[in-house]
């Protein structure tokens, strides 16, 4: 065990912050881990926009569906997937301005900017920061590409909020690590198997108090009946397809 | 400065392993640590493939353009977007199984497992590991699809050498951080911008030997005339357009 270690481990979501201000030395660390990370050939294909000025938050907070944590955090980071910049570069050189305009260097930039999103987490949670990510980015993405004026060829994918935190909560009720490892190929789950890795998790006494307060028989059924219904998902995917269109990473 | 930045700071990719194996404690470690990380919603939706046979290394080499690092590091990390867990258990739940087979969906997926890569990443450095990811994993998804039998609503996302480094490069040449810095919104690149951001990058050593080595005025069009050419490109995204499809992440 040593210290990165530790702070990886320890991670859990943190929703309440108190009004300390990030330094900007303290950021600055925070965007130098981020930009540290592999990068599909080096290209860098992220960028990220600083959000500071609460008069921004507050003009974010419904499309964060007015989540508190959008406006009571000091400090948001919002990761982009970004061939915009590296076009830009081609056309000052003469060379190609849309070879990377297309579904698979979509893909590429968004794994460049998780990589970077999460070397940031890891970093400010190693300086005493927590963070909650924000999923409404990409429910939202056509308000969120509106309201950072991202251009073509850029798209929102990750947004995080950051500061000290003003709560300590215990650690996520997560599924045992066996249950995401697969040995050479993948191994199939039955009922037997879900059963057994899903026990703990539908023991756990805030499980129980889900069902109560949402009258329903079981976790699964929270997650289908009331966080995130078929229908919702499948507008919000119709959503994300038509502003990747937009965006001219498809066609 | 803390220990855990240093290793974030110090990242750069490692092509050549020393034969030494990853003993399982430190597996268990790197594998702890990856699911450790934030996921939407606590669903978890990825899962990890380890490779540490030989043969399945071997048989994998094709698709990974037989690079040498695909057959040479003791260990290989696949991680990929996996709703196929979550639907059945939904399955044994009496609950709606097919609530997460879109494409909103799909992008949760590849955010938690990308954050669960890099988490694998850092966690293995703190150990003295190091690693190189291989972009050709999205490139041929459907030979990794068929490889590692993933069933349908799983795709494979992130593949990641590991090994003890042979070797010591230096940092790669990366972009200022100012470059991928925006404040509030997005600040868009004129040509002077560019041309201050990529002088670094332009006049590097390494950059003049390719240049020279590939007999082309620049580095733009060592991307769009040789490492990442537009038709491939746009071929490589329409394979893996198909691929969710079929794996029953769009329509």
């Amino acid at each position: 065990m040593n210290d990165t270690l530790n702070t990886i481990l320890s991670h859990r979501s943190i929703r309440k912050f108190k009004e300390k201000k990030i330094d900007s030395e303290t950021l600055d660390m925070i965007l130098k881990a981020a930009c540290s990370g592999s990068t599909l050939g080096n290209m860098q294909l992220f960028s990220i926009i600083v959000t500071e000025d609460k008069e921004m938050m507050r003009k974010a907070a419904p499309f964060h569906f007015n989540q508190p944590i959008a406006t009571n955090a000091p400090l948001m980071l919002t990761f982009c997937a970004d061939v915009h910049r590296f076009n830009k570069y081609c056309e000052y050189r003469d060379a190609e301005t849309t070879a990377y305009s297309n579904l698979q260097s979509y893909q590429w930039a968004v794994t460049d900017a998780i990589i970077a999103a999460q070397n940031a987490c890891v970093a400010a949670e190693s300086l005493g920061l927590g963070l909650c990510w924000l999923g409404t980015i990409t429910y939202n993405c056509d308000e969120f590409i509106e309201l950072f004026k991202l251009p073509k060829n850029v798209f929102p994918v990750a947004c995080i909020a950051f500061g000290y935190p003003d709560e300590n909560p215990p650690l996520t009720d997560k599924l045992p690590v066996e249950a995401m490892i697969h040995h050479e190929v993948y191994e199939d789950y039955n009922e037997l198997k879900i059963n057994k890795l899903y026990k703990e998790k539908e023991e756990h006494p805030n499980t129980i108090a889900l069902l109560k307060e949402n009258n329903l028989e079981n976790l699964a059924k929270i997650f289908t009946e009331r966080r995130y219904v078929k229908a919702d998902n499948e507008h919000f995917a119709e959503v994300l397809e038509n502003a990747l269109r937009r965006q001219e990473f498809k066609k």
